[in-house]
């Protein structure tokens, strides 16, 4: 892998992705790797990865504070901040908690919470059910003292668009929850360019 | 820590606990380990928590394939098998297929797979919906000649029970989900102890 350029797979006109899953042999193979291995290939999506001209580069960590942050934090120093995403309920907000810990430890901005899975709106009655309750990571944030950048709702669409490979705001650009979307993305955006 | 014998928690007359979450300091500590020390920790707990007498040793792992799940394979040996949980969507089922691999690596025989959050029924209007899909799980076990052991509905009721550290299972014994729960595991223990 060493002397080749890795390059990002392109989606829409600007838009790129790297990721383990698109340098395994197979579907199924498996990555049976340990800390050491993980930091060298996130060092390698860093430095290796031919992304070009850049606005933002986002890395979407695992749940939880073990190797995989820690490596992208110390590979890449200074960032603009984390976004920390949650779903409501207690069991998962306690678990954030120890991400919040995590970037104070660090030194990593936060640069807010998102509440993820948030609320389910039933397509036969039109009900709104909180199936992993709701509101519990707005409150953390406020008890932390972080800002709150919105609540994305548990949309069928988002699983099915997932699995095509069809992005979720190409195909569905009109829905309510592409506007939640929109509504955090200028949140995000208010917050790391001031 | 290593003088110390470590006391699980018990819940009801036969069921017993160790967590990390036990051990920490603050409520909102993070644990911010490499591999190495996580390996340390796991050997701990099965070799210094005062189990007694066990019928059944159950080790949760986080999702994936790296350092968590390695460690206890090679720690613990032999096994009565690995349980393979997955959610139905097609991106959940690829990182699922992963784990059979990886269990075929590490020669750990695989007892079955669940599929979870399978299915939410509206509490306002009875309608099924699902919203992961459905049944993905169950065709990937059938593909790989794997047992299929049964599928967990999405049941808001288990989201609170957990958070309100009262068992399911005691609390809520006669509903639907706690008989696909008894039928899960009356599968399992079949498997197991033929």
């Amino acid at each position: 892998m060493k002397d080749e350029a890795l390059i990002p797979a392109k989606i829409g006109d600007n838009l790129e992705v790297m990721s383990i899953g698109f340098l395994l042999p197979e579907e199924d193979s498996a990555v049976i790797w340990r800390g050491p291995m993980k930091y060298k290939l996130i060092k390698e999506f860093l430095e290796d990865v031919e992304w070009g001209e850049l606005d933002y580069l986002i890395a979407d960590s695992p749940p939880g504070t073990g190797d995989e942050p820690l490596s992208i934090a110390q590979l890449l120093g200074k960032m603009n901040g984390a976004i920390i995403v949650a779903t409501p309920q207690e069991v998962a907000i306690s678990a954030v908690r120890r991400s919040i810990t995590f970037c104070n430890h660090l030194a990593i901005p936060i640069v807010g919470v998102i509440e993820n899975m948030s609320g389910f709106i039933c397509p036969n009655c039109g009900a709104r059910v909180d199936i992993f309750k709701e509101g519990g990571a707005k409150k953390m944030a406020e008890k932390y003292g972080i800002k709150f950048l919105g609540k994305v709702p548990i949309d069928p669409n988002l699983v099915s668009a997932g699995d095509e490979g069809k992005p979720f705001l190409l195909n569905f650009q009109n829905s309510e929850t592409a506007k939640i979307f929109a509504e955090i993305v200028r949140s995000i955006r208010e917050a790391v360019e001031k």
